[in-house]
């Protein structure tokens, strides 16, 4: 059985140390954040996810979930006790709104929380996290009246919340939608069409489930700018809050999937259901993108956590398992053979995942605290920087940290050797866990795409060359520094392959879109490593500080030292060759005709 | 439901027209196998494997292998009568020796025949596939007696055999054996232990099964020095052939494993089991390591099969889905969508497959006629040469061969978007399937310091300096040609990388090894790169010749022409980065202690 436990030291390092958190004391919301409360907070989450969530990952997966005859759903045995005990304790109250009963805390708090709860049981995490989406997407561009209906319900985790996309014939084109909308006399729309793959969508959790659903009016535009978005409860809730009538939705069957056995995949059949337009008519489409923008980071942590949890019963097992000697000679001449930790292809696979969970994990919550500085920044200019860069980093967390998340669980169920193939030890789970994020809240060829496509060209590229000058000024000052000097060179190689290959989009996308698509996602694998590079210059930066004060835990900064050169010795170099394939183009991509793919007997 | 269609032409441009084949008529054993032969051997085998093998694929997956209170174990349905078919045409005679029965063909046409088996159905593949790997060690080791009463029925397909090497504390250091053979008063010995991951360990599709099991005699030196190999029938044979007591081996269990699921992997006691020396006492692992490399070679067409099918269902689905629009404009604008063909990013997924199984196929195909060579060239002097070659491409075929298999069907899953992850689709059991090749049969960072702290020093580099000269005159030849000079100078340049990472090996192994052993994997890809290189030119060079003259299926040799052009833009580039991360050398891999690596709360 894979153990877990939540890695708060290193949350608290980057936290209060790297991003000093206490520092925007000055913020509203961020003066109740004091270092002591974040410990205490990120604490009691590392309990429950290691003692609650975590033992109820295999025995999820094992059981799955099960749908009866009437459409209902059961969830795998204990769910439902661990879901009361979270809404109990008031996790999913962390960072939202004070007035709908939430506590107003920072991202950067919320992020660290959802590292946990994901690492421990992505399956589960996946119940409260949809929800947190439809709040996202209500708090966006629901009335007052909505707002006040469904919030502080759903936010107190008495009601769980789905978003509704996918149809059979429409996944990533939403403008083959064919859902309809039907107006009713009192307001309301009558719904009607089949939804696909609705995580979380039936379950035995809350009594009420309130999805939030695209679907087309009459004589809506027949594109992704015919789309309107609906709140269609399960449950339709009285004026006076009580719950009335079943809502005409039902689950028609859940889904046999690869992974994530815990989490309920379900077919939605709408028929005639009631619905509640969410903003404006044929605008669902900006609406759901709040709620996919803010899904989509979520899922970027999703990749981390599956590496994290599968690093650590990497960890575990090399130390435990002994197969021969190291290269060196006998490192315990007592015993019959070493562990295999002492041997260099194992010390590989455990530093590349080291040094991505802790890099990927300062890139998702230094990203959080610019998500708080888009609501929270004094200065509008602030905000929008703070919007911009978000908006920019946004799929290559999602696509550089799923792709890179998936690899890590591989290559830690690798250490395992033929047990990491056998499902009692519980690493193949998270390779099949895992392989979902690449896929869901768009594939990460449709992050590469917004990343290449719309966050590049955005005003005049301005977001993409302010994360230049960021990282630039980041390398120009540690150039100084005789340590930090081996890591920024290399860090501004990396940059410099980025902005040839940023340049070369320039110079060769207007003539042919196809050279962009071609290296798109190339480019957010780029991105990726210089995101990290820059995060890990950062954590030296501290570490070598701290380091300078001779502090207790002097051996955790030392680490963090070596693991920094690790990840510039082992990753960087992928910066230039991934430049020259972007810099080859589309024409060898795109040459061969249908005909050529067809295998010939 | 996926489909498979044997790629023939495929395997018949890289048998007659790269490799030549008639040519080699002068050799024993060639003779037979004209052009003629070949191409019905492969039609036929093509026609088998998609028409019986195939379709028990996804059902053998569902159903699995059930293990009987009584240690029997049942194959999924269709698995019986689909062997005895594969029984009745001789498929497991092909490269046999004739003296046994064998058709005594080259081991170009069976690897052909291993890929489509592979593809078609690797869960059936594996029951006849570690039969051969059991008859190989027999013909290697086992006396005149031991090869009279086994071969001719295994060879049949009569019985089935298997390799019995791990225990629960042994797997890769098979100096850890603690099974005991004791010896008995008739010649025979009472082998006692337990073994397990032992494939095709027990089933209902034979009689038989012939289990060569590595045992440690009374008194035998507690390392690898002493390990001895035995026969151990499942059923005892009696002298006249037939079948007599049940032997003392017994299935305990079977496990319950990430894929593979039609192939029953068990847990073996033995109690006493009667089993016969093979070849000398002690020499165990030298007769094991024949039927290893053998297996070696098997699990890496392995990777190529899966790599292979799911790139048939990747090109099918990609061509059939519709979202989205082409980024040049609509590509069929009289449909609400483009198939998702158009989009540069699928098209980067298919071609990467493409460019990969095709060079892949040319690089196990070119191996097995150089496994031919070994036994067949007419000079001692070839025998060696040929022998030194396969040596130095087994751990790459494995290792890089299953890397890129289980990347490559990874990404024909992500083609299907959601779809790829439920079950019904197959895509994901492609995954599942591929994911056991990187493991067993030595994982691959097995493989890769078999090639870097054995292959590549031996003999003074002999082999490795062999390679170097082969791929240069390859360049050097096509240099002069002015359509494979920017392939060949390509080429070069990868050439040059694995060049200088040999070099830098040369230099920094002796005073520390663990500098070999912390680049091992990246020059194991290293070298896969180059050797793909070198199949590419080689096939390019074809092409352009045949399409001098005009062919008639001139699309299919252009097609080649563009692939290889794609593979040298798109797989050469990493050739520089992985020698830079080679450079890098070991220090910052192995500069954090054990207690670094623990998960501080």
């Amino acid at each position: 059985m894979p153990t877990y436990t939540a890695p708060t030291r290193d949350a608290r390092f980057v936290i209060n140390e790297v991003l000093d958190l206490a520092s925007y004391g000055n913020l509203p919301g961020f003066e109740s954040a004091t270092p002591d409360l974040v410990d205490t907070i990120l604490s009691e989450a590392g309990k429950f996810t290691a003692e609650v969530l975590a033992p109820l990952n295999r025995s999820g997966d094992e059981q799955g979930c099960t749908r009866h005859l009437d459409g209902s759903v059961s969830t795998p045995d204990g769910f439902k006790e661990a879901y009361a005990q979270f809404v109990e304790a008031g996790w999913g109250t962390l960072t939202a709104p004070e007035e709908f009963g939430g506590q107003g805390l920072p991202h950067v708090v919320g992020f660290a929380m959802e590292e946990f709860i994901s690492s421990s049981n992505q399956a589960f995490g996946m119940y409260p996290g949809l929800a947190n989406g439809a709040v996202s997407a209500i708090i966006a561009a629901g009335s007052q009246e909505q707002k006040e209906k469904y919030l502080p319900r759903m936010i107190a985790g008495e009601w769980l919340g789905t978003m509704n996309l996918t149809e059979p014939q429409c996944g990533t084109d939403l403008g083959l939608i064919r859902t309809k909308a039907e107006p009713l006399d009192d307001g309301s729309y009558a719904i009607t069409g089949t939804k696909i793959f609705i995580s979380a969508g039936e379950h035995d959790l809350t009594e009420n489930i309130i999805h939030l659903v695209l679907a087309k009016t009459p004589g809506a535009p027949d594109s992704s700018k015919g789309i309107s978005l609906f709140i269609v409860p399960k449950v339709l809730v009285n004026d006076d809050g009580s719950l009335g009538e079943r809502n005409g939705v039902v689950c028609g069957s859940i889904e046999e999937k690869m992974g994530i056995h815990g989490n309920s995949t379900c077919l939605l059949n709408y028929d005639g259901a009631k619905g509640w337009l969410v903003g404006e008519e044929n605008k669902g489409l900006a609406a759901m993108f709040v709620m996919m923008n803010a899904a989509r980071l979520g899922v970027g942590i999703q990749g981390l956590s599956q590496a994290e949890v599968a690093y650590q019963n990497g960890v575990t097992y090399a130390l435990d398992r002994r197969q021969g000697r190291a290269l060196t000679g006998p490192a315990e001449p007592g015993e019959k053979a070493d562990p295999i930790f002492v041997h260099p292809d194992v010390r590989r696979m455990l530093m590349d995942a080291k040094a991505f969970t802790e890099g990927m994990r300062a890139l998702a919550l230094w990203t959080a605290l610019e998500v708080d500085m888009t609501h929270r920044a004094a200065d509008e200019k602030d905000r929008k920087t703070a919007d911009q860069l978000v908006g920019l980093l946004t799929p290559v967390i999602k696509g550089y940290g799923t792709d890179k998340g998936y690899e890590i669980a591989t290559n830690m169920q690798q250490v395992y050797g033929g047990h990491g193939y056998i499902r009692e030890w519980g690493m193949e789970q998270f390779v099949r866990d895992a392989r979902i994020a690449q896929i869901y809240e768009g594939t990460n060829g449709v992050q590469a795409m917004d990343l290449c496509g719309r966050k590049l060209p955005s005003k005049g590229g301005a977001a993409i060359q302010a994360f230049f000058k960021l990282v630039g000024e980041d390398v120009g000052a540690a150039k100084d520094d005789e340590a930090l000097a081996p890591l920024a060179d290399k860090l501004e190689k990396a940059l410099g392959e980025q902005q040839a290959a940023t340049m070369w989009f320039m110079q060769n996308a207007m003539q042919n879109p196809n050279n962009l698509g071609a290296g798109a996602h190339h480019y957010m694998h780029l991105m990726g490593i210089v995101c990290l590079g820059l995060m890990w210059l950062r954590m030296a930066k501290v570490a070598q500080e701290k380091l300078a004060g001779s502090p207790e835990d002097k051996a955790f900064y030392e680490a963090k030292l070596k693991t920094a050169r690790y990840f510039f010795d082992r990753y960087v170099p992928d910066a230039g060759a991934l430049r020259r394939k972007i810099e080859s183009g589309s024409e060898s991509m795109m040459a061969l005709e249908e005909a050529d793919f067809a295998t010939a007997a």
